[in-house]
C-alpha cells in the first residue's frame, strides 16, 4: 500500500487511512494523502515510467488506489503539453506551451481528481456520492459514478449552461438545482450528504481528489524531462490544480526527481468579477474572504470562498509567484488568441490564462526567455453558449 | 523517406510522390501511398514502439512526412480503448471496447486525417487548403492550416449546428455556407480550388487523408497486443475510417505485425436516412449510387454519395461484414445507453454504433463471446445543438 496516512493540511495531525474521512478532526482543515515516497522513488524510475500506459494511473506509487481492479477509468490523463510558438511571438515571448485538458473524459481536468476520489468512494465503500458544482466537476463526478456502478448526487447553481445539466442527468445523476452560487449549491450538498451518508467530493472536503489533480504537476515534470519551467499561469477557482501541482512539485523533490529549489512561480489567474484569491494575495492577507456578486462566463472561476484559500496564498507566496485577474473581455480576446494563432479552441477559462500572461510580460513579471506553461483546464466546446454572444459582439 | 509512391486503387497505376497529386491521372481514382514496410517492419518493433511519443506520429514508419518538423500535430492519436463492461452486459455480450475519439484536437477523428494531409500540403508547398464538411471536418482543416501558418477554406452546408462555424472562423477560416449537401459544398470547393490553385483536402481526394485514419488501425493492433478484434463497428459516411483501418491491416499483415487472415470482420454503420453504402451492399452493387434526400442529425454521416464507395464495398465482402442501418431514435437511445451504462458522452455517430451493436446482436451476426470494437468518432458535445430537441422528448 503506497498511502501510508492522511496529514492535515493546517495543524499537520496524522490521521489514519483506510476508511472515510473529511476534514482534519481537530481543526476542520483539508487533509493530504502521504505516501512511502523513497519506495516511489525506487519504482517510478523514468525508464520504467515512460513503458507505462498514458494516464494517470502511471504514476501509481504515489497514488492512494493500490488494486488495479479498483480503478474507476475513463483514459484520463496523459494530455499533451503543446509548444505555442505563434502565440508566444505575438505576446515577445519564446517559450510558451499549455497543458490542454480539454481532451480528458468529460472535457475537462476535472476528470482527474474524481476518477481518483469516485475510485477510493468505492473502494472504502461508499455507494453513493456528491459535490456542488459549476458544470464539469459534477459531469465527470457522475460520469465516473456510471462507470463505477455508484450513485451520483450533484448540486449546480440554476443558471449554469444547460448542457451540463443535460450531460450529468445523461450519466444517471441526480440533479438538483440551487438558486443562488456554488458556495450555496454547497451548503445543501453537504446537508443532504450528512442526512444520506453519502461520500461527499466536494473541493478539498476530503483527501483523493487533490490526488488525481496533482498528477498535473508529475506530467508537466515528466514531459519536460524532469526540468520544471520557469512560470506557471493556473485558473483559478477552487484550486485543487495549483494546490495539486504544488504538492507533487513537493514530493518529486523529495523523491530526488527534480532539485531543490527548482519549482516554477505560480500565478494564479482569476475574472476581474470573482477575484478573492488575487485580492487577499495583493493586500498580504492569509486567507481569502467570501467575494460578494461573483460574475464572469468563466464559470468554473466562479468560485466565491475556497477552502483551501490559505493552502493558495502560501503556495503562491513559496513559489515567488503572484495573483493577477483579466477582465471579461480580455479572457474572450484570449480564447480568440489561441484560436487563430494556434488552431486550439480553449475553455474561457484557458482564454483567462492567454490574457493574464500579456499582462504578466507587460508587468515584467514574466520575461521573454521564460518558459512559460499555461494551463486549459477544458474544452471550449462546453462554453459555446456562454460564448456565443460574447464572439458575436467582438 | 518511408513513402516509395502512390498507386492508383482503380487500376493500380503508379505515381510519383513529392508533387501535388489529386486522383488517378488515368481513371480518375483515390490514390493510395506506398511505403517500404520490410524496413518499417524492422524499425517499428513492438519494443521500439512502446517508448514512442503517445501520439499517432508513433508510426512515423507509414507515414508520408519524413522530417518531424514539418509535423503539423495538435497533440492527436492514441485515444483511449476503453472496455465497456456494463454496455456489454445490457446487450448480451461479453466483450465490447470503444476506441473513443472525442479527445483528439478538435473533438473528432478528423484530426488524425488534417494533421497528416495538412502537413504534406505544406511540405509540398501549398499555402491554401480547402475542403467540403459537414462540420468536424472544417473544424480540423481550420486549426490545422491556422497552427501551420496556412489559410484554410472551408464549404459547408447552410444548416450544419453554428457551433461548427463559430468554431472554424476562430481558427482564421474562410467559412463558405451552401444551400445544400457536403456533395453540393463539394462541388463549390473543388471549382474553387482549381481557379485559385488551393490543396483540396476532400475526401480520398488527395491521398495523405487516409494515412493519418489508418493510424485508427494501427493503434488498435498496439492497444491489444498485436492480436485483432472479431468485429469493428464503425459509422460510415465518406469512409476514410474504415478504409484506413482496411489499409492499416493490410500493412500489418505485410509487416509480419498481425498474422494473415486475422483480419476483424467490418460492419458499416449508416442512419437510415442516409444509407447508401449498406443499400449497396445487400442489393450485392459494386458502387453505391446518390442517396435521395439524406437527412440525420449524426451529420458526418449525411454523406449521399462517396468516392471510395467501390473501396467500403470491397472491404466489408472481403471481412466477411456487412452493413446495418438505425433509425434516429435508436442512436439517440445509444447515445444515452453509453452514457448511463458507461459514462461516456457519445456523438450520434458513436451512439449509431451501438444502436447498430444491439440489432447484429439480435440478427446473429455478431456472438456473445466476439471481441466487438465499436468506434465513438467524435466528442457528443459538439453536438448539443442537434441533440437537445431529440433528448428532452424521450
Amino acid at each position: 500500500m503506497p498511502l501510508t496516512h492522511l496529514e492535515c493540511a493546517r495543524c499537520g495531525r496524522r490521521h489514519e487511512a483506510g476508511e472515510v474521512l473529511h476534514l482534519c478532526v481537530d481543526c476542520n482543515s483539508p487533509l493530504l494523502a502521504r505516501y512511502d515516497l523513497q519506495r516511489a522513488a525506487r519504482e517510478m524510475r523514468p525508464g520504467h515510467l515512460a513503458l507505462r500506459e498514458p494516464t494517470l494511473w502511471r504514476y501509481r506509487e504515489v497514488l492512494p488506489v493500490d488494486d488495479p481492479d479498483a480503478r474507476i477509468s475513463l483514459g484520463e490523463g496523459m494530455t499533451p503539453l503543446l509548444a505555442l510558438p505563434r502565440l508566444g511571438e505575438s505576446l515577445g515571448l519564446h517559450r510558451v506551451s499549455v497543458k490542454e485538458e480539454g481532451g480528458n473524459p468529460t472535457g475537462s481536468f476535472k476528470a482527474r481528481g474524481l476518477s481518483v476520489a469516485v475510485s477510493m468512494a468505492k473502494a472504502l465503500g461508499a455507494t453513493d456520492v456528491c459535490l456542488p458544482s459549476a458544470g464539469n466537476a459534477g459531469s465527470a463526478l457522475a460520469a465516473y459514478a456510471a462507470r463505477g456502478g455508484l450513485r451520483a448526487h450533484v448540486f449546480v447553481p440554476k443558471d449554469i449552461n444547460p448542457l451540463f445539466l443535460m450531460e450529468t442527468a445523461a450519466f444517471g445523476a441526480e440533479v438538483v438545482t440551487v438558486d443562488g452560487l456554488i458556495t450555496d449549491a454547497g451548503k445543501v450538498c453537504a446537508a443532504r450528504a450528512k442526512e444520506q451518508g453519502w461520500y461527499d467530493c466536494a473541493t478539498l472536503k476530503e483527501p483523493y481528489r487533490l490526488e488525481g489533480k496533482k498528477t498535473l504537476g508529475y506530467e508537466l515534470a515528466e514531459q519536460l524531462g524532469w526540468r520544471l519551467p520557469d512560470a506557471i499561469l493556473y485558473p483559478t477557482g477552487g484550486g485543487t490544480g495549483l494546490l495539486g501541482m504544488w504538492k507533487a512539485f513537493e514530493e518529486l523533490e523529495a523523491m530526488g526527481f527534480i532539485p531543490a529549489g527548482a519549482r516554477p512561480r505560480l500565478y494564479a489567474v482569476q475574472p476581474e468579477g470573482c477575484a478573492p484569491i488575487v485580492k487577499a494575495f495583493t493586500e498580504g492577507r492569509d486567507d481569502a474572504p467570501m467575494w460578494e456578486g461573483a460574475t464572469t462566463l468563466a464559470h468554473g472561476l466562479r468560485v466565491p470562498k475556497a477552502i483551501g484559500d490559505f493552502m493558495m496564498l502560501r503556495a503562491l507566496r513559496a513559489s515567488h509567484g503572484a495573483g493577477v485577474t483579466v477582465s471579461e473581455a480580455e479572457l474572450i480576446q484570449g480564447v480568440k488568441d489561441a484560436a487563430r494563432h494556434e488552431g486550439l479552441f480553449f475553455s474561457p477559462e484557458g482564454g483567462a490564462c492567454v490574457a493574464a500572461l500579456r499582462k504578466l510580460k507587460g508587468s515584467g513579471h514574466i520575461a521573454a526567455d521564460d518558459h512559460v506553461v499555461v494551463f486549459d483546464t477544458g474544452t471550449g466546446y462546453k462554453y459555446f453558449h456562454n460564448m456565443e454572444p460574447a464572439w458575436n459582439l467582438a
